[in-house]
This record gives structure tokens, sequence and C-alpha cells, in this order.
């Protein structure tokens, strides 16, 4: 696996209109552009169908979910191989929108390194922060449920629960950083965010449905 | 939604290696050829990140899965606009491998209708296909999960299933016809199946991991 | 299977603490009076550990889930034959906050039949209503989702959805009932479910939280 | 919460027919004598259903399983405040049987806590019981699937996996003791469980469906 050089801006194109088919494309289009000109790692999401395309656009891409098992009788589920010979490099794990029982989410990451891509498994509290450091993905990313969606910055209106997840992975393995969501899309909310020991930010509707994404996409990362 | 010719081959290619990514083309390849050859509709049905490569071959392609939910907030779900764009026309609804809760069915059929695209959903005896039969879908295929996999043809071993599915989606509607699966794999099968008023077959590893593909595609249509 | 004389009043217990313990067993005491009182019948359908001192109320008592599994290595699940032994003569199955797949609504309706306790499948919309129906269950229950816990009742907000559903479910089986829930409370609601061709209601919070659920109970019967 | 006395033999009653209704609540009687005779601590774990009778056996009784979720609308799930009303002094969580998503488990825990009654999480490996442990539960049961109901006892077919969830717990957790299950039936499983560094034994089939369960509960127990 690669090493990705943080910070890290990983965003998430979940399955926006505005970010599926064509509209995928030109948002990969214009994570690579941004990333380039800013000199800062954007990762692109998006859903598995459009993986191909949106790797064609030079931005590193990583799945949205995949399942632990290995080859074979998986009808519609997501196996690791197939998201790594589409381009993609890592993938996110256990999104609240796509929850994993502990077990499956243990064998997601087993698969992710069976494959040789990297693995950001999603938290909603500091507890299951600590639980899911201690299966030692590449990275965590704590977002508190109620803040995803609402535009209001967990950085910002609950730091602690942030710092708060640093603490709480590093104390469990110092190797696992902590990237930070929900409700980030402003560069002062990255700076809080890096500020308070996170490594990076997932994001999603606040870059993708933004009016301009481009510019968003340039003002979140304007600040580092 | 274009009509499909019946008799359909509805070929998973399940999460199966040999079905993966270049092998899936190949495999996309091999049906678009064998279909081309023997007039039969013969439907590719790779998984998600492999459906636009396939789709390139020229072979008709149906998706896995897809969710019900409308575009959004559904990270790791499959929206069925994604899979349309990537060139899909059709998709696998509650296979055994991936089963839904009624609604989710329901709300997965009217996703297809909203795309356009066509749907198969699955059942795994007289009673489930009665109850999918009342939902509308395209198709309904069923398949004995205790045969899935096995190599011992649904069609021979259990042909009243077969009928008795038949019988009882037309009760509910004449026009939901019925497809059959399991331990499907050559033209004997295929045959009986059809002689036993299925209007197609669902199957996958016995062509999947035959040791010679084409070989086995050809086999499965020759005596229609 | 003793038969249920209908219009039946189905009262879900849910996990309200004013339904729990204790309060289940007083609630189901209330069930059982009004029930006398007004010749209705009032089924109770508390949660598991509840069923035992609620049957001792004298009230029918229905569980709020089974599993389709037979018995064995089902840890955490609901076996038929426990809550039938624990006094209980029949199940809802499929309930909105309880989804199950259709291969478990099938194989619960079993379970059920092998036990000789009653079911009650519900529905979201008037297609699933006709999906449970072909099932063969002793009730379908349709609930819309975006009704219940309103306390806007289905049988006057959405009335062309409960005659639908009854004409569905005719269509598809002219010996399986139904009965209609969501936001019903007052005797009107009742009485209006009925005219619609409704067999009953299911309920819960209108009356489990109500100030005091026996008037409400003794209101809800009132017109009938 | 009342400390529980190690070693600890938990009992896991599943849905066994030998288990359920009249038979749990005479195995809970020979677990009451064996534990009053042997002067060792045994937890009977019925279904929800079978929670209240046991308990008036007077033998400690856990649930098998608990939902995370606060009092409401919740039908069909299992409310800590139900078993903990019905007699249970703790409960299971995330058994291989009934696996529940990181986020679950740990609202389960919270729920339990809430409840002041003791939790004992399931995990299936090295990794997810450190996982488990970063959690706060009373106790981390490690059952390796592969060796689930096959009578092949993990404390001398896979004793590293024993001794090192022990470990593996202690390093995240000095107060997270671990249990061992899986194909545990005889004094001398249990012997080396303990010998290994676990306080206790998670078991099932050996117990419940020995011809003889007394004989077999005071074989297990017979060397401590």
């Amino acid at each position: 696996m690669k090493q990705l050089k943080t910070p890290l801006v990983v965003l998430n194109f979940k399955t926006y209109i505005e970010a599926t088919g064509k509209n995928a494309v030109r948002l990969g289009e214009i994570c690579s552009d941004v990333s380039r000109d800013a000199g800062i790692t954007i990762i692109a999401v998006p859903q598995s169908s459009d993986i191909r395309p949106v790797v064609e656009t030079g931005v590193p891409v990583f799945a949205q979910h995949i399942d632990g098992a290995s080859a074979g009788s998986g009808t519609g589920h997501v196996l690791a191989e197939a998201v790594r010979d589409a381009g993609a490099i890592g993938t996110l794990i256990n999104h609240s929108e796509r929850r994993l029982t502990l077990a499956e989410i243990d064998a997601a990451i087993r698969a992710a390194r069976r494959t040789d891509i990297a693995t950001i498994v999603c938290s909603n509290n500091i507890a299951t922060t600590k639980a899911a450091a201690a299966l030692k993905p590449d990275f965590v990313a704590i977002e508190p449920p109620e803040l995803i969606g609402t535009g209001i910055p967990v950085s910002t209106a609950d730091p602690e629960i942030v710092s708060g997840a640093v603490d709480a992975a590093l104390g469990i393995d110092p190797d696992v950083p902590v990237l930070c969501g929900a409700g980030i899309s402003k560069g002062e909310d990255m700076t809080a965010a890096l500020e308070l020991g996170a490594k990076g930010v997932l994001l999603a509707s606040g870059i993708v449905r933004a009016p301009d994404p481009k510019a968003a996409l340039m003002d979140l990362v304007s600040e580092i």
C-alpha cells in the first residue's frame, strides 16, 4: 500500500445525483485539480460503478464499502479484489450509512490488507473509535451521527469529541491516525480539526452539493 | 425499458475471481459471442465495479443488486441511477446471497421502474414466488437454496417446484414470467426448465467456473 | 388455532416503559376488562419477557416477533415454540420496527403454523399487502410508515390506502382479512377503518401512552 | 451491579427444545443445584420468554441479547429494562448467532449500564476481542466460530487463541476478564481454559443436549 500523505481530505460522493456518473467524473476532476494546486491529498469516494471513470481523472479513489468475504458466492457484495482491480487504493468501512457487525469490520480490514488497499473505519463516538483503533485500520474517522449533513462542523460544535477521539485512538495504538467528519465544509473547520489533532477530514454534502464545488473545495484547503 | 426476448439466459458473475475485472470482460465477450451465434438472449451480471467494462463488450448487463432508496445519503448503497448510467439495463433483486426485506424489495422494484431498468426478483420456494409476483417485477427467478452451487439441476431434481412456481406466478399475475436457477449448467437442464414452463434460467458457477466457459455456455443453449 | 372473532383490536405494547413489566400486566388487565365489557376481541402484544405475566391476566396475547428458524442454534432469536409455551396464541411478523426478508417472513409464517399460533404480517403499502397476502397469513396489517406514531389516523387521513389494501388482499386471497394501523386511537377511527373493509386495527401509542389507557381503549371500542 | 464471583460457568440455552419452557425451568434447577453443591457461579441464559420462570429456580439469569435502544418504538426488540424487570442480572451481547454492528454493541453496553446489568460481549478472534475490550464490558467471551457446536474444545484445540485473547484484552484494559467458549463440555476443558487465563467458560450444546445434563454439569465443575 502506498503511504498517503496527511492531512487527508476524503470526499464521500455518497449516492448524490450531483456525484453520480458524469457528475462523478466532473467532481473527480475537480478533486484532482485542487489537489495538485494546493498540494493536499484529496481522495474521491464514488459509488462502485463509478470507480473506474473517476480513477481515470487521476485522483486517488477509495471505495465506499467492501465486504470481508473472500471471492465466491457473494452476489451483490463488494469484493476487495474487484474494487482494487477497478483502481481503488482504499476503502471506507462501517460508514454510518452502511454499518457492519464487529466481525464484518474485522473481516473487511483483513480483505483490504489481503489486496493491499488502505482502510478508513468510521466510528460514531469515542468508545467505538477505541474499538475501531484496536482493529488496526489505516485510519479511524469519527463522525457524530447527530451532526452528519447538518452543516454544523464537528470541529467547532463538539471539539472535545475530536480531541477525545484522537487521544483515545492514541491510547490504543499510536499508529492509527484519526480523521473527523460531520458538518465540515470550510477552511476554518478543517484548520480547527487539524489543531485538535485530526490528520484530516471526511466530508460530503458540504462540497458535493455546494453551488460551486471547486470553490468550496479550494476554500476547504486554503488555510492549511 | 426494452423488451427482453425470451428464453433468457442470465449469467450471474457473483464475486468469483474467474469473473472479476479482466476476467469479467473476457466472460462478457464470451456471452456476447455465444448470444450472437445462438440467437439467444444472454445477460451478464457482473459486480458493480465491472458493469462499465462489461457493457463495452456489447452484452446486455444487469446489476447484481440495487437498493430502493432515492439519491442522497446512501454511502455504500447501490443507486438505480448509478447502475443505469453505467450501462446496466436491469438488475437482480433479493438474490439468496443478498436478501432484502419485503419493503426493500418493493422499493427496489420502484427504483428500477423510475430508471426504466428491468427487474428479476429472486425467490426460494413457491410461496415466496407468489409474493414476489404480487410486486409485479419483470421476472421472478426461483432458486431452491438447497440446490444452489450443487451442480444438481433444479429442473430435473425438483421439476414440481419449477412448474409449481410457474403456475403460482401465473395465478397471481399472468404477465410475470418465471426463470429458474440452482444447479443448471447443461443444455438438457435448460430444455427441461423451458418444458416446465420457465422462460429462462439463472445460473452461475456451472458456467463461470467451468474449465471452458465458452463451451459450457454453447452447450447450455445448444438444444433450444 | 382457535378462530379469532373479528373485529380485532390489537394493542402493540412495543418497548414503551408504560407497557413493560408491572405496567405490561396492568395494561393486560385493562385489555381484559374492556374486552369483556365491550364484547370485542382485544389482543395484547407485550415484549417476549412479559408474555407469561400478561397471559395470566386472561387477555389473549400475541408475540411482537418470531423468527422462522427451527429449534437449535438461535441465540437471541425468538422460537415459535417458546412464545407458544409461554402462552402466546399468535404473533406479529414483519412489523415496521422489525422488518424481515421475504424468505424470513415465509419461514416465520411456517413456524407459526407448525406451532398452531396465529399470524399478523405487517405491510407498508398496497403492493406489499398483496405480497404478504400471497403468503397466506391469518391477517395482514397495513401501516403506512409516514403515519405511525403521528396521531393522524390512517382511516381518515388516507382512506384509499385502507380500502385499496382490503381489495388488494381480497384479489390475492379472499381468506386473508386486513387490519389497519398508524395513528388510530379513537372510536371514530376504528369505525372508519371497519367501514373501509378492515377487520380490525393495530395500535400502540394512542392507547399505551394515553393519560388514561382504559378510558382510551373504551372510547376506541365504543362505536362498534 | 452485583459482582460475579469467578470462575464463571455461563450456560447458553439457545433455542434448544431441550432448554425451552418447562425444560428451561428444569435446566435452571439443575444449574442452581450444581452451583450450590460445587460452590461455583453458574449462570443460566434462557430465551427472553423463559427468563421469569428460570429466575424463580434461584439461578442467576442472563438474557441472550439486548438491543441498545431506549424505551419506545422498538417492536420485537429487547429492552434492557424489560429483561432486568423480568429478573435477569446480565446479558450476552453480540453472540455469533446474533451479531450486532459496532455502534449497536456500544449502545447495548450503555443500555446495560443504565439498567445496572452485567455484560458479556462475544468475539470471534483476537482482534475483535481487543475491540470488544475497548468498549469496557464486564466480560469478553471469545468463541472461534469454526469450533462452535463441534464438541472440539477450544481450550485444547486452539490454546493460543485463548491465551492470546486473555493477553489482548489485558493489553487494552486490565479490568476486562475473558471467558472462552466453543466445544467446552468436560471438567478438563474447563481446567485448561482457566490455566490459559480465562475467568470462565461459555457453553451450550455440550451440557444442554447431554443425555444427563446434571451429570455433565457436575463433571464440568469437578476439577476446579
